[in-house]
């Protein structure tokens, strides 16, 4: 992970809360200096306080070595021009609303210097729509993580139309050497790929316990249980294509009917009113009463640190056999 | 996995192709006489050889102890009688079309003791659909798995109109026994759970892919690089409770409205056509020639052996860790 970085280089987090303190984990257990910069007082503080617990956690499964050089990279900035001053990359991680992230691009704006290049950790709001009226604006984008993105590698990259192919590439090589997976969308679509998988699945969930045909713990058990065991490691799209002896051609000129009748017999897509909410509400919260929430919570943390060093180490074990052709 | 099986008790698989050859491991492995029997001559003794292959690769993987007395458990029956003879349970695994199955179920009616259950590994043809005209239609269902069953843990068990509640429980305590995880619909739906689940989410993968909004491959990586690392040990209710501060009402009334958009938005689903079906072949196959198909199979395979053995010892642990309190 302590790749290819210089030590000179350095990256501004605007914005401290969960998803911004997850990015300073990335870009400075990748060898960044990274400022931290929260308008609202003692944010930043929480942030350093948050990550050093996390460093120790990372420390204790195994997938860093040295927190204590780790957390030294790591600095509070009293403002968002000193934040920016020399960054070459600003991760805008601040509240999911068009025009809170529309003041802080104006903002942003007019401190930036000539290279760097900003992303956004929005979920699902395109860039185009809080950074048309920027002059930096060409060197503006999304860069979607998963939360936390020092376990989930994956980090979806949007351009807004005036995105350059320049900052796509950028930020690309940015993630790669940070130790990221970065995929490219061609342009904007609400929920971008990673939130309109999830919410064509959830969808089908909700209607599948909706109709009672079953319970939503069987529901993730089908998941957890089987279909999720091979997308730990491989997408739709290669399970498929190793799921036909002629490939993915062979397997959706099979099974396409199936999944069209499928889809085209769920044709209305209504609102999970509160009623169904309720239902599914009650059925979670026989599986797992409320006040277990916090510490489920860290058990799915614990359980992603060891999946992912599991992947790692599956990964270097694969490299180092070197009769193997496969890719 | 040796559990609570008595040594006396027997199964019998119907159909040993690649999905009753997988079966008669997973009954095998937990104590279960298991009979074999096919119509095509020689697929038997085809099974028992690829038997033999995978239980030297379980061995290998750390999941299984003495392949040798597993693989004794295994017999080649020389008819359906003498397959059913005194079975307490048949796996029929037979080619997904109505008329076959019908007619086999036929035959099974003729031989079949007073108290066997039949469970069929349909991935999406419901029971009522070639069970109608048994008379021990009461005794029958659907034990659709994942491929391959003895690493999937997942099976959904679906019942006809007429099946029993009796046969339901019995089939559910028999899968828990030989160490699966069976989830239980309450009627029949095309697809049941698991491909309901896959096919949306497949839908919406090639959906992307038409519109030029992202690369097959980039869209694997969302899942295999963000979504499916989560979904390895979580189903998606799990997720989205632990997703927001106040559980799964609260994410549902913040984020609800996003995905009833998105899918609100994809009302039309058009088959997947020859030029789509083209365009993803030509970008699989940039990422993995045809003439490596197998090898990654073979990896895939691997990767789920190593999966399966990072959750059994991630299980284990927390078992013994018993200051933990939670599920």
């Amino acid at each position: 992970m302590n790749a290819s970085a210089t030590g000179d280089d350095k990256v501004a987090i605007v914005g401290t809360g969960l998803v911004g303190s997850g990015w300073a984990i990335v870009f400075a257990r990748a060898g960044y200096k990274v400022a931290l910069y929260d308008t609202a007082p003692g944010n930043a503080d929480k942030s350093l306080a948050w990550i050093a617990e996390r460093l120790r956690d990372l420390e204790a499964a195994g997938l860093i070595e040295a927190p204590d050089a780790i957390q030294a990279r790591l600095s509070i900035a009293p403002s968002l021009s000193d934040a920016l001053n020399d960054a070459l990359y600003v991760q805008e991680s601040v509240l999911e609303r068009v025009e809170v992230k529309t003041t802080l691009m104006s903002e942003i704006d007019k401190v930036i210097g000539p290279r760097t290049l900003v992303g956004s950790s929005s979920s699902g709001l395109g860039a185009s729509l809080y950074t048309e009226h920027v002059t930096c604006r060409e060197r503006c984008l999304v860069a979607h993580p998963l939360n936390p993105p020092y376990l989930a590698p994956i980090v979806e990259l949007v351009p807004a139309p005036w995105t350059t192919q320049e900052t796509m590439q950028a930020v690309r090589a940015l993630m790669l050497r940070v130790g990221q997976s970065p995929v490219e969308m061609t342009r904007e679509i609400e929920g971008f790929i990673l939130n309109r998988l999830q919410g064509v699945l959830l969808m089908e969930a909700w209607r599948l316990v909706e109709a009672g045909l079953a319970t939503a713990q069987d529901v993730d058990k089908t998941i957890s249980e089987g279909l999720g065991l091979r997308w730990a490691f491989m997408g739709p799209f290669e399970t498929i294509d190793l799921n036909a002896s002629g490939g993915v051609a062979d397997y959706a000129r099979r099974l396409g009917g199936l999944y069209h009748n499928i889809a085209s017999a769920t044709k209305e897509h209504r609102p999970w009113d509160e009623t169904l909410i309720a239902k599914v509400e009650a059925q979670r919260r026989t599986v797992l009463p409320a006040d277990q929430l916090a510490a489920r919570a860290a058990w799915r943390d614990r359980r992603l640190m060891a999946l992912a060093k599991h992947k790692r180490d599956m990964d270097l074990a694969e490299k180092e056999c070197s009769n193997s052709n496969i890719k």
